[in-house]
């Protein structure tokens, strides 16, 4: 006789925690593998948590004074040869369009025709289009900064994927600006970091580690690339959005150059930054616990299901009457800048199994209402920060006037929860035998952090050794010391860890 | 000696309409030809229009019940031949994907390597993928209705390609749903074109023609395509939205199938509907005039500009401090359900260059604040649907508690414009002769509107004698009456003209 299993997600995390990233992915309708060969279908519950990442991402940046524009699907080629790095990092998995028909061949089945003269790349990420275009906008100092961003679909071929965290084609923003001097390219590449880290911090209640990339981990083309990591639940870290400072490389390139104040032309100074569906991913492995999703509060797709309780089918007209207004009144409160979201669901399946599915989805508040609790106007409660059979009756009006405040307190127990958590897993090290010992004692690590001066022979060894890779040097730096590997003077601290 | 020309635009709509059209776009700042043949690149202020329609047809999408998803790029060959109109509506011109990776050949150049299986195509649209991936969330009869919109990039690889209205590449959104019977389906794409025109009426003030394709303009693959005809300034038709009723086409094609309340397996019923950034084209082409783009209120990416005059530099502080402030009084109210958008200008190049850069760009609303305004607490407002030198006094109180009035009356004003014109322009005839007549005497002609049987003969000679095509049959309809070209009895009116 088969056991039920006591989550309601199987494996745990504990068991298999790849498998159980796959499996929260299916029970929340999050997304899903399509037809096509590395390419996901984003299901309406995981889009809509997209759409308010995207909301609240888009006020961010024209605040900062940036504003969207549409580059094209498509780069020729050459213009993605123009950079070297740059060409060498995307060439090897990429989408390659090569022909503009179809026609039938003698056995009447479709075949490529039409031939393109020069063939044409997805966009992997789209620099060098994007420079080409900007190389004829901007002319004058007086045409800089250039601080544009889109939102858009990329493509990179990758062999392996998964889900949110790695997925031939994936939606992103990307940002690109444009400034007359490498102070200003540099402080603004810092100010996106750090208002992408804000926000993964306060929206996504995930703690992050902000940083600055080692050398061999950089962008292709890049001068400086700046990442925030944060720690998954299996204490492997996950790069959430990175910023690059790339100097005059992509200019000279492309050709931005301006003329300056005093008359003189220059090549001028660029950033981009991006962050992808991928944060999706690392929202499911920073929160999620063995019964499914945990959705943060300030992105929740809804933030609270009203589940009617109706014992005898006498009181159905009651008891959803009662509900409605209730769905009513919440709607009408704002919460994080917009309207409260609120389900109602009125499906006919039993109580068990409709609950369960909302817990798998991962909605902060559930709300059970049934005669019992109309006659005493109140409501039972469950938070989904807490365990599922944790439920409170409150008063309705209570429940009304403090849900804002309810949702914040979710929020800041699941920050506090992974906070904890990442600290608990940071260890300091002095020495390459502890850092090997850190990654050796067990599956699911955590971050170690040691002095270090990049080399090339123990980035190989951590990565064949350990499969451990220098993950970034925090910005907050205190006194520099010998490499722990090299013994070189003047190291920074640093962050390893395996990493997705 | 050159002539200043009087109008901002040259050449002027009556010189040269096409060419006024392109020079409007650059002026305005909406959009320029990319290097990628065929694709566009949108610029900020043409995507902020964009945004605007995103974000109100979205809200009524989800008000209809409709959620957002999103599925993959690409469309395997195999797929798209399914259905067979629908491939050979799109095979002939098609972004083919063919190659997975580009590698250095023996002069060291890049050359597509790893072919794929089977060939990738470029989204057109997306029928056929999400037919695939429905056919496995349709199961049973509580599966329905399956409401799903996506805003996504297509392509479809145009020869001839102009600025918004005809790219290879193009943004819009597709709407997919599946429903249970013929009757639900039908009354559902009726419900989403009438979504459509009243968005266009009320948002994008254009007056439209609800109607109904006839066979030889139908979508590839559909059973009844519905559209709505606006009529630009030249008097040609564009058709900015279609819904289509896909009868079982599609069902059919994907096995989608469900199991009836009555235990009966069945295929569904499919829908799907779209409007993209060609309507962009449109409003451009429905309001412009000589001086620029003139864009309808309540899509308009800034509503008001703020022009300081500062006549001596000691007063420019003062100027610009009393401007800052009405910027965030009225950046406190709210238009359309949305804070209104207010720019304020300072610049430092001359006032005439300045504001006609505002007037080429279509602001709806002009004011200029100088030491002499301040004075009298008082602004100078011009409005965008008047001419350039018609400006009034108002006192500042006034103008900030009536802006929105002031708006409204702009988009009245827009739409009566439009409509007075449509008319002007519309002719019912009974004839062929009177037919011909009508599109032969002038170059803008209109629509005609006459009773008619489609015809392969006709359809065929109205496009070489006078390259006119039946635009759609109105949804309403008086007495039928015998067709003008065969005289078969009980013909539908039907609305004729050249088109976009």
């Amino acid at each position: 006789m088969s056991q039920k299993p006591k989550t309601a997600i199987s494996p745990t995390r504990e068991e298999n925690y790849p498998e159980w990233y796959q499996q929260v992915v299916k029970a929340a309708e999050l997304a899903e593998n399509s037809p096509v060969r590395g390419c996901m279908v984003i299901k309406p519950w995981g889009y809509a948590l997209w759409e308010n990442i995207q909301h609240l991402l888009d006020t961010e940046f024209k605040k900062v004074g940036v504003r969207n524009a549409y580059f094209p699907l498509f780069i020729p080629k050459s213009y993605l040869e123009k950079e070297a790095e740059h060409v060498e990092g995307f060439a090897k998995e990429c989408a390659v369009v090569t022909h503009s028909r179809l026609e039938a061949d003698a056995d009447g089945s479709l075949v490529p025709a039409s031939p393109l003269e020069e063939p044409l790349i997805v966009r992997p990420t789209s620099e060098t289009i994007i420079g080409e275009v900007y190389s004829k906008w901007v002319q004058s100092y007086r045409d800089l900064p250039l601080l544009i961003n889109q939102w858009a679909n990329v493509v990179r071929w990758e062999m392996r994927t998964r889900l949110f965290l790695r997925t031939a084609e994936f939606l992103w923003q990307e940002g690109h600006t444009v400034h007359a001097t490498q102070e200003e390219a540099v402080a603004f590449t810092e100010k996106i970091l750090h208002l992408y880290a804000d926000f993964v911090e306060s929206a996504l209640a995930i703690p992050v580690i902000r940083g600055r990339k080692t050398a061999s981990e950089r962008f292709p083309g890049a001068t400086d690339t700046l990442s925030m990591e944060a720690m998954m639940q299996d204490g492997k870290a996950l790069q959430s959005g990175t910023s690059h400072f790339l100097g005059q490389n992509f200019a000279r390139a492309s050709e931005i150059k301006f003329l300056g104040s005093e008359g003189r032309e220059e090549y001028a100074w660029t950033t981009s930054w991006g962050v992808s569906t991928r944060m999706i991913g690392g929202v499911i492995m920073a929160h999620g616990d063995d019964d499914g999703f945990i959705c943060p509060p300030r992105v929740a797709p809804s933030h609270v299901v009203i589940l009617p309780v109706i014992p005898k089918e006498e009181q159905r007209e009651a008891v959803m009457d009662y509900c409605a207004k209730l769905k009513t009144e919440l709607e009408g409160k704002l919460y994080f800048g917009l309207p409260l979201r609120v389900e109602l669901d009125d499906r006919d399946i039993r109580g068990g199994e409709k609950s369960w599915g909302w817990i798998k989805k991962g909605i902060p508040l559930r709300v059970e209402v049934g005669p019992r609790d109309m006659e005493k106007d109140s409501v039972f409660m469950g938070r989904r920060d807490q365990g599922p059979k944790e439920k409170n009756s409150l008063r309705r009006s209570e429940f009304v006037d403090t849900v804002e405040s309810i949702l914040d307190s979710i929020h800041d127990a699941l920050f506090a929860r992974a906070l904890a958590f990442q600290k608990e897993r940071t260890q300091t090290v002095v020495s390459k035998e502890e850092l090997y010992a850190f990654f050796e004692k067990e599956e699911h690590s955590g971050f170690a952090l040691a002095h270090y001066h990049e080399d090339p022979e123990w980035v190989e060894r951590l990565q064949s050794d350990l499969k451990v890779t220098a993950r970034c040097i925090p910005l907050e730096q205190g006194e520099p010391a010998p490499c722990i590997f090299t013994g070189k003077s003047s190291a920074p601290l640093t962050v390893f860890a395996k990493a997705y």
